[in-house]
């Protein structure tokens, strides 16, 4: 994979947008993912992420039983296999294959990176206190990689019942903030 | 105001593409505003969103105190001022005056909505057990309002460094996600 190493205190200059993403677990059986939205940034160094996981999704079990995922950041060539995966579950069929995505081996977590994705976050479960009210996991981000030939790719921002926003251009202003 | 009292189960289409808010509150001295984009939904209806607020910020004190707030969506057009906002303390200024920005009145919080912005949700903080350990606060939307004129506004994104990318097109897919 031609992904080069990423700052982990940069990585919330790819998540705070908003965008899709994809969450790859490991499993016994074989590896899942699952198309997420419910996502925000806790800590810039090192990296805390708080996402949300329904016990009702295949993949809540294999994150609950593995401690450990992969974000995995998809531009909108990747379109219909998000939304795929979105509407599909893991209890039935294997995604990597059904939807033609790449499973490649994380280098300090037993999830796969999937490969067509232009960023990827390794991530360990940092904090389950909130896993029983609201499914909220405490992620903390150990490897990032990024698909540095890729110029501005477009993520996708879900708007729900099948509407998508593109992201546009980006702007350069006199913020200060990180 | 003209704006339209908007569905509940559907605030989650308007947060979880991911964009810059404007969180205001009441204050004993005066209402404040902060820039914040550290917010994911946690529940569709009724609606339940998380957001990170540091205790080194103002409104931090004033979303402990009141147990209120209102997050305002603004677009494009109010960038200058979003980054006014979150450049600046409500420590040392009344930002309402400074950016010259408009306080109406709420339905059911005392916290006052950005006239401004295209979108208003009122809160309430529904949990707390995650504010000491990250400022994470779990609030509850009660009323929301749209600015119903306003078709596709072009919301911000944060990415770091006065950066920011500027919502695009809106797609539709075959997606069954809601």
């Amino acid at each position: 994979m031609e992904k080069a190493a990423f700052p982990l205190g940069e990585v919330y200059g790819l998540l705070e947008p908003g965008p899709v993403i994809l969450l790859s677990t490991a499993g016994t059986a074989r590896p899942n993912i699952m198309t997420l939205s419910w996502h925000m940034m806790v800590e810039f160094e090192p990296p805390l992420i708080a996402c949300v996981v329904s016990n009702r999704d295949y993949s809540f079990g294999l994150l609950e039983a593995g401690g450990e995922c992969v974000i995995n950041i998809p531009s909108t060539e990747l379109a219909d296999k998000v939304v795929g995966c979105g509407n599909t579950s893991g209890r039935k069929i294997d995604k990597f294959q059904h939807f033609g995505l790449t499973p490649v081996p994380a280098s300090l977590v037993k999830a796969p990176l999937i490969a067509e994705c232009y960023a990827n976050l390794e991530c360990r479960v940092f904090d389950r206190d909130m896993v029983e009210k609201y499914g909220i996991f405490i992620l903390e981000v150990v490897a990032a990689w990024l698909d540095t030939s890729r110029k501005d790719p477009r993520t996708l921002h879900h708007r729900g019942m099948g509407k998508f926003m593109v992201a546009g251009e980006t702007i350069k202003l006199a913020s200060k903030m990180k």
